[in-house]
């Protein structure tokens, strides 16, 4: 799939502000934020819709985990969260910080720095 | 939580179109949906937010679950997902299938019965 460009990412050949990553799936910030340190979470397989990503309930419990740092990194109450998948045909979640947060959004590596201190 | 109207509906006090229930989760249809068998999954046990709820996998499973059945019953590819919170203090997922799925959206009984038939 080498016009799919989140399997770019993955790949390492087109740059993102990653967050976190391990053998199954990759989250990044995304480059067009809603909010401050809007994450997308994608498998690192391609697929093409998130409700046929394996195994479901991992994918699930990462996105969670991802909600969990944001109201830590950037003090929300409230993580907000999107699937719909017409812009870019490899599944991905959107999570992020309820649109009112406080923050520069477009500070893409703050963002994901703080981000990255938060999950630990 | 008596002012709760997911609650009253849990509680089977205040009436809804419903799909799937267990002992731990209820998914019903929305009254304003936004496309034909717009559903609502909700914990039994009231919480403020959706990452919050345990299981938490178990729970995004099902939410899975209900997205397949609205692919088979209104025969879409595509089905969405919406996290915010803001509306209704009690967690909930919503599951929609496109916005531009065929069918009549206001049709909350039989739409609902498409669902069901189509979780068996």
């Amino acid at each position: 799939m080498d016009s799919c460009v989140f399997c770019e990412i993955i790949a390492g050949t087109r740059p993102a502000e990653k967050v976190y990553e391990d053998d199954l799936f990759l989250a990044f910030l995304d480059i067009r934020p809603r909010s401050p340190g809007h994450t997308l979470v994608v498998p690192k397989k391609h697929e093409r819709w998130v409700w046929d990503v394996e195994p479901q309930g991992k994918y699930w419990l990462l996105a969670r985990r991802i909600a969990r740092a944001q109201k830590k990194a950037f003090l929300t109450e409230a993580v907000w969260c999107t699937v719909i998948g017409d812009e870019v045909p490899h599944a991905h979640i959107w999570i992020y910080p309820h649109p009112a947060t406080k923050g520069d959004r477009t500070d893409l590596a703050g963002n994901a720095q703080r981000l990255r201190q938060a999950l630990v």
